[in-house]
């Protein structure tokens, strides 16, 4: 599928049944801790809880009738699975998800109760990838990767779309990176339909791998990430990457403690419960805050489905 | 200022310049388990964080331009402390805020950045009510009560005004009972603009002074509260009794237990923040769940200045 302006609108149209149109939402008290104006598109209201939602129920519709009466198939331990379980559940298809077994439970039984089947393995890279080719060899599956794949791309990128399409004269646009699907779509989202606007990413300074890869203009693997936003642990893939390189401003990388900070403002100011991932953007903004004084900001925020006894434990 | 329907359009033409309109959602989820379609009127996003602004903003707005030069006081260990400090601040009106020395940080950190002056007792009725009154006496201020009030009244019968414009054809109207200003200013709106609505209040056992004041037909005070609805632990007032004896249908009383998993399920399936007392009407609804099936039922979320060390706790 190739990347272009109605490529973009024409995965809005498609998904549009499957998703909500969620809020921009304002704080005052952020604007001016910011010195910007801040305008947060709260994807962690989307159904599921996240952004995940727009390319998993892209990635499907996409497929010819045969491949979706064979089902489909991922590896995931976050919000990819849930999406990919709901959406299939919405269209009718069999969703089989591989996750590790040390899986928070409240994602496990986040999948189970939208109807997919889990089937567990050991947590490493390798024994995800061989369980799920032994599942798709089995039942014919076709395979979606949570990011690495232009259908799921463009579905994240319409979440920009719809921020773009709210708020117009935005000066800089962040998400967060970890896979890149995200602010991959975004920058395309971007490009298509507000070209003035800046597109930065926020990244983890314990799971910097999209910021050195963009300094050296090659893709280099994340290994060991250590960072609690759990969204952001990914690689990222041969097609985010490209995107990252070219059409993405800045990598602005936060510290943990800056990462805690800024959730907890989501929570405090916004009265929104968001994942730590979605704290990224915002804690990038509130710490590199000169180029954005003054100026139009929108921040995609990814995702709310968090342990409440893990943030329990973070602002305790 | 009396009870009137011109009276309630009038107080929100009057406050509507110092709130937001706050939204409405629903959760697919939480209709299927309530088996209900519920619509939930979110004033945790409302300024300062809770409906109280709304009360707050209308009590001062109606006093005289030589009562406001002396400023206004207050004592509160809670929202309203806030909301008068906020709303006083926004009209240029000073703010005197007596508040138990052991009021949480956070909500004293918060009337401070508002700019009210914190003037602190211990924590007893007995010293909160002189220590105002010493305060009134030195400085000239006018008095607002939290709750036992007209004007207080009918700025918190907006939130419902503004649910009643947005949602048609409720069957059952929920709110929180505490002080009563609340569930007070519900009863008028719904009586006024939507007779059809049946009004109800959540309340908790351990704080149950509305529900033994409607059963025995006068009021009695709330003695010794254990709840962790920390904004339902006060007696109703003369002037809220009568709107609750007259104008809710019933108070359906919840337990500790059932307003956390209700506060839990508001978190993880909502994703907002919300304090503890905004989970009452949701437990109530869960629990007793026959009168509410197949119908539209809206709820009051009241506010979401929660500690989350407190939340933390809750949920670990």
């Amino acid at each position: 599928m190739p990347y272009t302006k109605e490529s973009l609108l024409e995965t809005h149209r498609r998904i549009q049944p499957y998703i909500h149109r969620t809020p921009v939402m304002t704080s005052e008290t952020l604007n001016r801790m910011a010195g910007a104006e801040l305008f947060f598109k709260c994807d962690n209201f989307q159904k599921m809880g996240a952004f995940k939602m727009r390319g998993a129920a892209n990635a499907i519709l996409c497929l010819s009738d045969e491949a979706r009466s064979k089902g489909v198939a991922t590896h995931s331990s976050g919000n990819f699975a849930q999406a990919l379980a709901l959406s299939a559940k919405m269209l009718g298809v069999k969703a089989y998800i591989v996750m590790p077994s040390n899986s928070p439970a409240v994602k496990k039984a986040a999948v189970r109760d939208y109807g997919g089947e889990i089937i567990e393995c050991v947590p490493t890279l390798q024994a995800r990838e061989d369980t799920l080719q032994a599942v798709v060899e089995r039942t014919g599956a076709t395979f979606l990767h949570p990011y690495n794949q232009e259908e799921v791309i463009l579905g994240q990128g319409t979440a920009a779309l719809e921020l773009l399409e709210d708020v117009t004269g935005l000066d800089f646009l962040l998400a967060p990176v970890g896979g890149g699907g995200l602010i991959g779509g975004t920058a395309l989202a971007a490009r298509f339909f507000s070209p003035k606007t800046k597109v930065m990413a926020g990244e983890p300074f314990g799971a910097d791998d999209a910021w050195q890869s963009k300094q050296a203009g090659q893709l280099i693997p994340q290994t060991n990430p250590q960072t609690i936003a759990d969204g952001l642990r990914t690689s990222l893939g041969d097609k985010t990457f490209p995107l990252i390189r070219d059409f993405v401003e800045k990598i602005i990388r936060v510290e943990e403690r800056e990462i805690i900070e800024a959730l907890r403002l989501l929570m405090e100011r916004m009265k929104i419960v968001a994942e730590p991932s979605c704290a990224v953007p915002l804690a990038a903004v509130l710490k590199e805050k000169e180029p954005f004084q003054g100026k139009r900001v929108g921040i995609i925020i990814s995702g709310g489905n968090v342990d409440l006894k893990m943030l329990g434990e973070l602002f305790s």
